[in-house]
């Protein structure tokens, strides 16, 4: 270690925020709770790696390609941080298709790298939660991909959403000027039916076709109606609530490669921080990469925004993850803490020992800052009673009890 | 979606492996199990972003840092893909040392980035499962890192283990030569003394000092003797058995941070992967980016090469994570399909509809190849009569069972 070395200054770059253990700990629960609802609908987790061969991430996300990292290796090959985790998952089907058994189902909660502008509050380094089902176009598929997110936001603790359904086909009837016309309807939500007029104009879209673009906004263009009632019904059946499925000629998604199906889910509680979870059918995209095509469908969830959201609502689970405490009082006593703590631990309790002996005060601070349940107490007095104290970190209640019924007192506890 | 584009060829960059479902649930069961340890021992989760200024990684890292990933980002600064996580970590705890409370105790677990030679079989992404405790001297942090690691090689599966300590001030006798020493004497389990000597011969050291390392593995000139007994006594107070605890002076870990206590932990029935935890004290580390001194001792799990060990022993917990099929035979029951399966994952059994009705066989193969457990088979005969016929995959032994049984059936096999 070069100990001459000026200091450096420790700060991080914006966009690429550290988590710290109170954070983390509930952002993991989180994680946790999405991906066994992912593997109750039978998806499994497939990883890929952050960095890719550049030529993979390209001509996939339309004007948003800017903004991929990406640079020269030490081997001189052109690499990028991966920008979703569908296009690395496109390329491992189309790269595996001989040994895939289709439908693949896989889900991945992973980092994705963009270099956004962070004065918008962008993060550039942020969570995607995906499912997904590759190799059928049935639309039971596009069914159990929106229901399980539904499912997925309830076991998080989401009570209230709406899911909005739409086919992009519907947008057919614009023909080549439909790829515009679904960016400018894709921000109605923001900007209203006006704000969506002025888009077009700004884009030279012809006169009549604006004109027709008003009438399908109003409802009365929407072609594929029935496949929409077919999937929503689809989606009830799968024990989500009909009045939480609306059907709405204005979901078009930004992203280019959705071809029929697409979905948003908003938080009706916190309509504000826009759609928590989208997604939508995309058979073409392992296309790019293969001779065979390979329909798919998929969503993801944006978490960040939702644990906002949940954090909001005061419905974070944020308890503290350690449960006692062994304060260190006497160092003559350190072996009994030692073996109190291997007790503890041994027996599914979140345990730490104070590593030296300190004043009380300091040490219940310790467990009050680490959100920490109960302090077990024991001075010389309780080991030769063969009692410990065990107080409740934030009531302060305090009860004695024997030493040999610490573990069952505060299994019940926990347990 | 640029549909004229020709065809990309889908490949991986080397190094940089794709994890299959069948991989990647095994892997993330293991991440469970140590991340359930670490918690157990007081450990919480720090997440640290990817990216770093690259002037954070520099003269870290000795020779080594030939390997870092850097590259200058859109916005024309130095960025550098993490080395490690004990680095980052100095760097969190330096940046909120004025709001954090010590003992600091965090896990982490996540890939790191490395452009290493793929030719000796090396990844270049690849998962740390760290757990450090930042602040304090006290050797019980010492014992109590050690002691944590080896109950989560426990957890996962491992009986034979053998943890080696050292102390690194006992190469304090050969004085402003240690470093080189260091360096030799780390590599005599692959290289044996006489392969230590040639290379301190080869470094031009003294031949006095040759000597002395010779005595010095030889065990007369270990100083720190009483130091390492002591916190051998603690690992094992705390659970660990005296026998896996072995004092070795030839220890001495490859990095330059550490600067007391070191340890390496092998698998005794498979030595041949080498140390699969390693770790230490680094006192001077967090100094790098701050005013004031803060001690610490840490760890780290070579996961990659220990899943590899471990599926060598035959020890992989590698059940298939789906627990039914229900097959899908006539369309006329789709929604009687549709219902049963949500009923089995409202009632936490992880399960799949066959999207489609397709001939029995082709649905039993797709069962087989994602290694689901049970078949639920049930056409219009079953439906007629109220009953299901659930088929175990694996012995192809089949029972009829009345479909009000079928969850309380299922749910008795599995929880």
């Amino acid at each position: 270690m070069n100990i001459d070395a000026k200091k450096i200054e420790p700060r991080t770059l914006k966009g690429f925020p550290d988590y710290a253990p109170a954070e983390q700990i509930v952002r993991q629960r989180m994680f946790g709770k999405i991906q066994t609802v992912f593997e109750r609908f039978g998806f499994l987790p497939l990883s890929t790696p952050a960095l890719e061969y550049k030529e993979i991430l390209l001509n996939k996300y339309g004007d948003e390609e800017k903004l991929v990292y990406s640079f020269k290796d030490n081997g001189d090959r052109d690499v990028a941080l991966r920008y979703d985790l569908t296009v690395p998952m496109a390329r491992y089907v189309a790269q595996n298709q001989g040994s895939l058994v289709f439908p693949f189902k896989r889900y991945q909660i992973a980092p994705v790298w963009r270099a956004e502008n962070t004065q918008k509050g962008r993060l550039r380094e942020f969570y995607q939660c995906d499912a997904d089902v590759v190799g059928t176009t049935s639309p039971l598929a596009d069914a159990e991909v929106i229901a399980c997110f539904c499912k997925a936001l309830e076991a998080v603790g989401v009570k209230n959403y709406q899911v909005r359904l739409n086919d992009r086909r519907n947008f057919e009837v614009f023909g080549d000027s439909a790829t515009k016309i679904i960016r400018a309807i894709d921000k109605v939500d923001k900007i209203g039916l006006d704000g969506v007029v002025a888009e077009m104009q700004k884009q030279n879209i012809d006169l009549t076709l604006i004109e027709k673009a008003k009438e399908y906004l109003g409802g009365t263009l929407v072609a594929y109606s029935e496949v929409l009632n077919n999937l929503k019904s689809l989606v009830v059946a799968q024990g989500i609530a009909s009045e939480r499925i609306i059907i709405d000629p204005t979901i078009a998604r930004g992203l280019d490669y959705y071809d029929s199906t697409v979905f948003e889910v908003k938080l009706t509680d916190k309509p504000e921080f826009g759609s928590v979870v989208g997604g939508g059918r995309y058979d073409g995209l392992v296309d790019q990469f293969s001779k065979q095509s390979v329909p798919a469908v998929g969503g993801s969830i944006g978490i960040d925004r939702l644990i906002q959201a949940l954090e909001e609502m005061g419905k974070l689970d944020s308890a503290g993850a350690i449960q006692a405490l062994v304060l260190n009082i006497d160092e003559k006593l350190q072996n009994d803490y030692i073996k109190l703590v291997a007790e503890l631990r041994g027996n599914s309790i979140n345990t730490e020992l104070y590593y030296q002996p300190a004043k009380l005060d300091k040490q219940f601070k310790y467990a009050e800052a680490k959100d920490i349940k109960y302090a077990v107490i024991m001075g010389e007095a309780e080991a030769a009673k063969g009692v410990v104290q065990l107080k409740d970190i934030k009531t302060r209640e305090q009860q004695e009890i024997n030493r040999a019924d610490l573990l069952e007192v505060l299994t019940a506890k926990f347990l």
